[in-house]
């Protein structure tokens, strides 16, 4: 429960009407009732404003206007919409200090205020930052080092050499380190393991969604930039250097050495391999289901999925598609007589 | 080591023949050897039965007179078939009671014959019901409640707020309840994260395969309903609800705020997402690897997926099929022509 | 910190040159510094010989004579590569000797020189071979065997009757024999469980990646052959069968009962699933993100992914799809009329 003004204080905003109105949760403009707080920001809701049951409205100074309660007056109604939502975040907190339960290596360092739960690992020389909360289970190997205020959930493992930056997200099961996939074969001798020798580097601000997976480089580190956001069951190969900003979307996966630039979004499934290191520009956005295996050097919007039918329809077309050259140079030939039809 | 009247007795059906013959194990009708149980229910099979070397068979009324061994006749024979199954699955139990190692917070309750593993964690205020059955490393954290004779294997996460019914079953290394994936750009403020502030409800008799992951709802609860399948490394958004009896497949993965009816079919690496939020009507059935990025609202087969071919006929149709537009106005061209050519 | 002697000993190849030059660590023929050992292995790189800094180069005999420094000479460089990589990997080790947190059922036997972590569970009859080591948080239930000198990184699942050869590394998280994915529904029975009863069997010198499930079999066991390598998230349905030296890149799952013979190459996220069991012939190579819904008896490489472009040429493109099987019929009908219209 808040005040409607010590949200405002929260979110850098000037309160339009009684600051003490009592807030104890979120609604949406259109269904909020009483007691709940809500947010204009896409323009196609404006039209619920006038009517809206919600005790408090978080808004830009040009709809204050036609507010018909107690306006919050924001310059980024949607941003300050979600630092509102972190607010109400009822989550159970890893207590301050040491479980008796975890196992931390006599040479680590622990910062102040840390959080760790039962049935931790922290291995040799690894340093934990100020306020970071490890939850139970979690896995931390030899020589890493985590920022200030990041948080490890349940089950997640740090391999050997792994350097997480500050306020961080890591989710539930998540590994960071695990081998880059290498292999050396000739001749008759073949798989031969190559040593991945390098390590991860994770920026400021990063999110790890759960059972997702970043190799360590095979002799430099694999890079991910501030900022950068990745839900579940993404999997990044060793080698692979993601820019700040970047979103990546559950389930996408990308080969080794793939680089990929700033505020880029890459959507859910998408697959990113060729036959030698891909690089894709900032802000590219890929398609949902899309398969990338060139680079992409210009800004822009890229797909390539295919769309659902009918099975049975969808049958008939599958079929042609695999007879699609054949087709085009029968229109070719067509095309041909037709022309010398049309020069008799 | 059962007698084929124990069997009979245990998937209600009746014997003809001699209920004390001795089954050790289960066949295929055409493999099966002396001492093993077979089922007949696939019509194609049934050429098999007069030649069965199984002690006893499982079938319809309407096969019985044709068996030339001990039969047991019940109603639905591969459903039978399965209850049968389950009576020789000797996988090993957690013993009742709970384990030294595992760390229960005072304030969670236990219900009566639970089975507690090495190095589970219980969080504040969970409610674990009767029978049960946690694996080791299980991690259970606040708030949450599991129904009666459900059983968790190693390594699964629930979050806090987590519900699942009765008798589930939550395979090795799943995740329930992580964050889902919803952050906030606007202007110069970039991936603000919304908290999610929901939970997940999970129905009675719902399987959650290894390393699938089920996230929490942004303000409302992820919900899953009863005797729903899902198989290993499936990723379900946030806000998604899934109806009752639907299975969904190996690596299948949604967005958010996807609705899936009853007794749907998602084949495996399916993947479903749109701009806004989908829904699926019952009894829809998507083949595998297919993309779904439009709402269906008819029961039927859907298909989405190619074909594979050699990769040197592929590489040529591939790359006609990023022209296909441009056949498809050349065609409409050389038809105008002839139209003229024919009309002359 | 090796001389080039020690180095050449381990990878049975001769100097040219000096042996007692010390080498700290791995560099590319073309970017290695002093004190850096570099390989030559594909001809590409054969320019960068004569001008490279590297204190030490690995190559063939006829390359020996443009080496500008010291020269390893061997029948198989990047073979060569690899096991020199080894040589410099400090990864940390867990000690010999079994965690005092360790938990370890006293019927299960343990080797000479296991190494095993904290939080580790053993079942009862497990068989753990010489010199494994076995990270923190990994869990192996009762009745399986793990050959000698096989790792098992942190929170790996065995679930129980599980049998892994000698030499494999087990990357983190990953899960084997989970329950494979089979239900029976029949009349208005629905989604009835068919136990599991088959286990896994892997084979020597095997590589599962991180996060990556393989399921257990229903009734006979899922079989991976010696050599094999899977990359991370992975997935390996029940009864399937997994030859000699294949290769399975990240993110690729197979249903049930698929067969993939010797000495393949699955690219990533590929999807492997038909209708009934598939069956993959050796040597075969399947490109990244196809889906193989049909056997394959002929080694080559096969195909069948779409080829990504700008979303508003692919929006045109693949609505097209959807209408192929009718252009098609319309370009038919053009060919017929105008060999009409040649005819007269």
């Amino acid at each position: 429960m808040y005040t409607v003004g010590q949200i405002a204080d929260h979110i850098d905003g000037y309160v339009v009407g009684n600051r003490s109105v009592k807030i104890s949760s979120i609604g949406s403009i259109h269904s909020a009732n009483s007691g709940q707080i809500a947010h204009l920001s896409n323009p196609q809701y404006r039209q619920y404003l006038a009517s809206t049951n919600a005790s408090a409205v978080i808004l830009t100074e040009s709809d204050q206007a036609q507010c018909p309660t107690v306006a919050v007056v924001v310059d980024h109604p949607y941003v300050a919409y979600a630092k509102t939502s972190q607010l109400f975040d009822k989550r159970p907190r890893v207590p301050i200090g040491v479980h008796e339960t975890a196992f931390i290596d006599a040479s680590a360092n622990l910062g102040e205020d840390v959080r760790i739960g039962p049935f931790v690992t922290v291995g040799a020389e690894s340093n934990i930052g100020d306020r970071v909360e490890i939850f139970d289970h979690a896995s931390i190997g030899g020589g890493c080092s985590i920022g200030a205020d990041t948080v490890l959930k349940s089950h997640v493992t740090l391999s050997h050499d792994i350097h997480v930056g500050d306020r961080c997200l890591l989710m539930e099961g998540c590994v960071i380190g695990s081998n880059g996939f290498g292999y050396a074969s000739e001749g008759n001798q073949r798989n031969e393991p190559i040593a991945q020798l390098g390590g991860v580097r994770i920026g400021n601000d990063v999110d790890v969604g759960a059972k997702t997976t970043i190799d360590r480089g095979a002799l430099e580190d694999t890079v991910i930039g501030n900022l950068v956001k990745m839900d579940d069951q993404v999997h990044i190969g060793h080698n692979c250097q993601i820019g700040d900003r970047t979103i990546i979307c559950g389930c996408a996966g990308m080969a080794g050495s793939v680089t990929i630039g700033k505020d880029c979004m890459i959507g859910g499934g998408v697959g990113i391999a060729g036959d030698g290191p891909l690089e894709l520009t900032d802000m590219v956005y890929v398609s949902a289901m899309t398969f990338v295996s060139r680079s992409i050097d210009k800004p822009g919007i890229y797909s390539g999925h295919t769309l659902h039918s009918s099975n049975s329809k969808w049958r008939r077309n599958a079929i042609r598609l695999n007879d699609l050259d054949a087709l085009h140079k029968k229109v070719d030939r067509l095309e041909r007589q037709i022309k010398e039809l049309l020069a008799e």
